[in-house]
């Protein structure tokens, strides 16, 4: 299967993301294959035509993209991998105990402890990926009524409490106050 | 903001996927932009650097894939769009109801009442994508246990059971045999 492209297609609401989703969890992560998912939203997915498209391929599939204006980098891995195309107007959000050696060619930097807020403030490291989204929705100028909004409707029930809680830490580490 | 480049990277198990996810939400849902999300899946999802990307613009921002293998279209606009660059190799699975006009040039058209199957065997039309979904897993010679399995794993716990009776069903629709 190579370079294999699938396009999934009707109106907003019949659940065309959530194809997409699971095709792409089905050959990314059982069938061991590079995938790129792409969602396109717009004022198109409320009403008239709506798609998600998969691309399959057996090693590395799309340039994805080409500059980053914003990198999280939550390990030193990552941040030496994915800072390559970076350049000095990127802003960077690292885990300050996770990414210790960083570049000085990034001026743009914040460093949050964003796994210890998360270890701290709701007792579980896992939700250090929304105490990461609350930071960003401080440094991106997010309206941070409407990301709470976003959390409240996608989150599932049992894990939501605590993502919020680590949403607003995340939000008032960066210096967002509500 | 014109073609902003977000990128979220860590290692796999940080949740990075859902960060994008929920940024792509905001952006495209909440903020009205045109938004593309890439989401990178491979060996290195597990354990190593992980990464979800996007790309954030006023105007439509990317090329998406340029010739489809597979289609799925649930309405006729769709339908009528999304063709525009499939070819006679491509296999096009149609809502039949929902898609009463087809293109004599996809002779690989599977025509299926998906929508009428859910509301049959589930009492509800939403399912008409998890139908779809289990005829994919026949079309698209998909290993049909396994696919179970991203189900079950994905789909939160109120909605599932009726969604794998959607599963099969649209499996068995198109001729699959469990």
């Amino acid at each position: 299967m190579n370079n294999y492209q699938l396009r999934f297609s009707g109106t907003g609401g019949q659940g065309l993301m959530l194809i997409g989703d699971l095709m792409a969890h089905y050959y990314g992560m059982v069938e061991d294959k590079q995938i790129v998912l792409l969602k396109s939203y717009g004022p198109e997915a409320r009403g008239g035509a709506s798609r998600s498209e998969l691309i399959v391929d057996e090693e590395e599939c799309y340039p994805a993209i080409t500059r980053p204006d914003f990198l999280l980098a939550m390990s030193q891995q990552a941040y030496d991998l994915y800072t390559e195309d970076a350049d000095e107007n990127t802003v960077i959000l690292i885990d300050e105990d996770l990414v210790k050696k960083t570049d000085d060619r990034f001026p743009k930097t914040y460093r949050l402890p964003l796994t210890e807020i998360a270890k701290e403030k709701t007792g579980k490291a896992i939700c250090a990926n929304i105490v990461a989204l609350g930071a960003m929705t401080k440094i991106l100028h997010i309206d941070p009524d409407k990301m709470l909004e976003v959390l409240k409707e996608k989150l599932p029930e049992r894990i939501r409490k605590i993502n919020l809680t680590a949403y607003e830490e995340g939000y008032a580490a960066c210096g967002g106050k509500r």
